[in-house]
């Protein structure tokens, strides 16, 4: 039995947004993640809106067939915004999460609190800390903005937690 | 100049939600509105959350291509609702606008209460109201479920709506 027992995965971490839209691919081979790339969707804002989900999916879709994914992650979503914030939010994560629904992706969905946990150890990090934590495991990333480090926090997180599964249903 | 100036158009009238989610084509020549077809989607309700998102998605799809429809009109959102149920519709919402979107389909937003107003004369109408009408203007529909009448609805609504800018820019 080695490390290598899980075939290697790439991972798509998606951190939704309808103006900017973090996106993280790292590989998990065992325990050991690798970054892959990361980057931001910013669709036009003057667009039609229907439009303006029309890019968001696109350039979604084209992440996840660049970078030759395996399975996607995202946060759920903390309902503490007003009414207009949270139906915006609605649209840009749903449009998100069916991109690679659409390319045969499994698309996982984690609470906030348990993907910081899992990539900083607590529950309560901030933004600061889980783009810390983030750059000290992936140093290869170099700069990684703030909505990029979350997409890659879902990532790992996601990465870490299948992980944990797969070993303890072969236990 | 005769009312077929305007060539004849195929309108896809859409009213979202996650559970169910209301459709109605029809076609429109000059002022004359003739029903098409409608009807309801309901997306699995137990598959994995990225799955039913698909599952409306890939259906209002076939819809639009089935009934070669051009244009398509979808209410915009009150948010009078909680957090949850907000986040819910908007989710819905955006893949039932992604479709007609992807396919090329402009996608006209109308307020409620215009939709309410251009097809019932009042505002304020209710939604039997609202059905009544749809089923005066179109007896051909048969019977009508009140998704699908307020789907029709926003058709006619836009129908009309579009012919009066159209005759509004050629005067």
């Amino acid at each position: 039995m080695t490390n290598t027992a899980i075939p290697p995965v790439r991972i798509l971490g998606l951190d939704p947004g309808l103006r900017r839209t973090g996106w993280g691919v790292l590989a998990a081979e065992g325990s050991r993640l690798s970054w892959i790339a990361h980057g931001i969707i910013a669709p036009p804002e003057k667009a039609p809106f229907a439009e303006r989900l029309r890019a968001l999916f696109e350039a979604v879709s084209e992440v996840a067939e660049a970078h030759a994914c395996h399975e996607a992650a995202i946060e759920e979503v903390f309902v503490n915004m007003n009414g207009a914030s949270t139906l915006k939010l609605g649209h840009a994560r749903a449009v998100v999460m069916l991109a690679p629904a659409r390319a045969g992706l499994p698309v996982a969905e984690y609470s906030p609190n348990l993907v910081k946990k899992t990539v900083t150890g607590g529950g309560h990090a901030d933004k600061a800390q889980v783009a810390f934590m983030i750059r000290r495991l992936m140093p290869q990333a170099g700069h990684v903005t703030a909505d990029a480090a979350d997409a890659l926090a879902v990532a790992v997180a996601h990465a870490q937690l299948r992980r944990a599964r797969a070993l303890g249903s072969a236990a």
